[in-house]
């Protein structure tokens, strides 16, 4: 089986403490944004007493409070780790805090690589205080090479690729799945990261996986995909060109064996996120000759096609400037382009169910 | 640190009972072949009374026996699992003869997945006996993302690659080894896998790490790699075009940032090597564009370049006709090439050193 979460809806509160970047903490904004238990605060000294809000929008009121203890005055019931640094281990400040948490009866919901729940320390305080530890990246028991499965009749599985990690590949995926399911069709969201099995309720955190059974894990996570709807919004990680990631990515393209491929890319950023060594900088590579690497990629395996570009133009302040950027993507690279969460994903969604229904290697069932 | 093997030389009895062919035996053959310990019996009662130079020529002269009892006359001090299956479990069947080896006072070597030291039933067995039970594929404490590290002035980083699993990259990199090193280079073998582990006594089993460190870990092995040559010959693994294990591939490929690579093939070999999905292919790639691909892929990261073809001739009896094969490669490719088993690595290696010296991203010193 695949990670997955039960019982009744959480009170979350997040902890992001000095990390409310859009960078550092994804798995906050992603569980704001997507997830379905209500965020009733998010820690960050640092910006105490404003709001989520000013990040993401109106639609996502989120108080921001300075402590613990003025979380717990919004009665939580679980506490979530609101980031994912590279190498993903607990900021050891962080500690105490999650001892109190622990103390006051919180649940833990945690992503990182340091398991949380094999913490001697923690998982002593969770037992006396009859909480649960969730560790969203514990890989699961199935340890299975990939076996060649071929893709059941009817079935479309779409694959976000990006051109670097942290561009929003994960909220194209929910912003399409919103759109397919609003236009009546069986759709999907299949997650391979833990702030996405934040969201969804299950998945496989794939970066966990043993290297040997990453293909094969990716495999049959699609194929439980498949039981559970009929177009597939497969989470991207990483980007096939990114110096510490780029065999991850391979991973779910040759393990998931899309139809097709959805590139994201954000306008503005030039070299990728290697935040973890500073001065350190890898272009990122034309949209033109990434697409087509993917697709040789790809089509070593399996064929696919990307058949769209998803742009996340929130570096660029101005609509009308963002909408220039979208058609002058589409001119260069001759595909469907649009930024699906600033302008809705109503417009390009029909574009990629057209393009990927007509791809001569879909079954339909 | 990575994995290391210390102490005094050991004789080996290897297990490979019922599974001696090239592809199974695939450990068994690489540790008698290019080992330092001796080897003083296998153990395959299929295969009884016959000697594994019949398999792999007179310099290497291993009586096989039928069992334990036979293989102890040889007076072993330890037993080697002489097999890499597909997933890394230990066949059911041969428990009890590795008790029995534990009780007879033998340290037990095994590259599988699945971990004998912690099995509780071997592992008892063996601090009763007092024997060292050794796991190959055990990854290392250290979790490290890649973090764009440059080679050092004046090495030579060269990647087997390959059309395929288990078509001889490891031999052809350890022929090339031995070549550079008569030529009086400065040269090293870094190990990626369990038997390359078990013959050069330290690396890192790399399709055991943890997905996200993949990339991370190849890139610090290649540091230490080049802490003990100039000249590094980076053991390969799968292939990039291979549905379960491509994931790896990309890793080596963008953890070590090869100069150079050299493509290994087997000439008769028309499909990939999927024997644990009965009935299941893919088709191998043209050399001429899975080059290109390798070129690619390598350089979305750092620039590299595939510098020669390594033929394993194995599947064609007439000498003449393989050398007719080899010239017919070169034409095909327009690079040099040679089967560095069958026909010795000295006319390759000289062509090899001469193209990698060319590179204009090598960094002479």
């Amino acid at each position: 089986m695949s990670q997955s979460t039960a019982g009744a809806p959480a009170r979350l509160a997040i902890l992001a403490d000095g990390q409310l970047t859009y960078h550092d903490a994804k798995t906050a904004f992603g569980v704001i944004r997507y997830g379905t238990d209500p965020v009733v605060a998010l820690i960050d000294s640092a910006n105490a007493g404003r709001n989520v809000s000013e990040w993401i929008g109106e639609a996502h009121s989120v108080p921001i409070v300075a402590t613990l203890d003025e979380a717990l005055a919004k009665r939580p019931t679980a506490l979530v780790i609101g980031i994912a640094p590279t190498g993903g281990l607990l900021p050891p400040e962080w500690r105490a805090l999650l001892l109190q948490a622990i103390e006051a009866g919180l649940d833990i919901r945690s992503g990182l690589h340091q398991f949380l729940g094999d913490d001697p320390e923690l998982a002593a305080a969770a037992a006396r205080a009859g909480v649960t530890i969730t560790d969203y990246r514990r890989p699961p028991e199935r340890r299975d090479c990939a076996v060649g499965r071929d893709h059941l009749p009817g079935k479309r599985v779409i694959l976000a690729v990006g051109t670097d990690c942290a561009v929003g590949k994960m909220s194209v995926s929910l912003e399409l799945l919103r759109a397919a399911r609003e236009a009546g069709e069986s759709a999907v969201f299949v997650p391979t990261g833990q702030t996405g099995i934040m969201i969804a309720g299950w998945g496989v955190a794939v970066d966990r996986l043993i290297s040997d059974f990453l293909n094969g894990t990716v495999e049959w996570l699609v194929e439980e995909g498949e039981a559970r709807g009929d177009w597939l919004f497969v989470e991207g990680q990483g980007s096939l060109d990114h110096p510490a990631y780029s065999s991850v990515t391979l991973g779910l393209i040759h393990g998931a064996t899309p139809h097709a491929m959805i590139l994201i890319h954000q306008p503005g950023l030039t070299d990728h996120d290697f935040t973890h060594v500073p001065g350190k900088t890898f272009p990122l590579a034309p949209l033109p000759s990434f697409i087509a690497l993917h697709e040789a990629m790809a089509g070593a395996v399996a064929p696919s096609r990307v058949v769209a570009v998803a742009l996340n133009t929130s570096l660029i302040a101005d609509p009308d400037e963002a909408r220039r950027v979208i058609a002058a993507t589409e001119a260069e690279t001759g595909l469907p382009c649009d930024d699906p969460f600033r302008f809705g994903p109503e417009r390009l969604w029909p574009r990629i169910r057209a393009a990927v229904d007509a791809l001569p290697w879909v079954d339909a069932g």
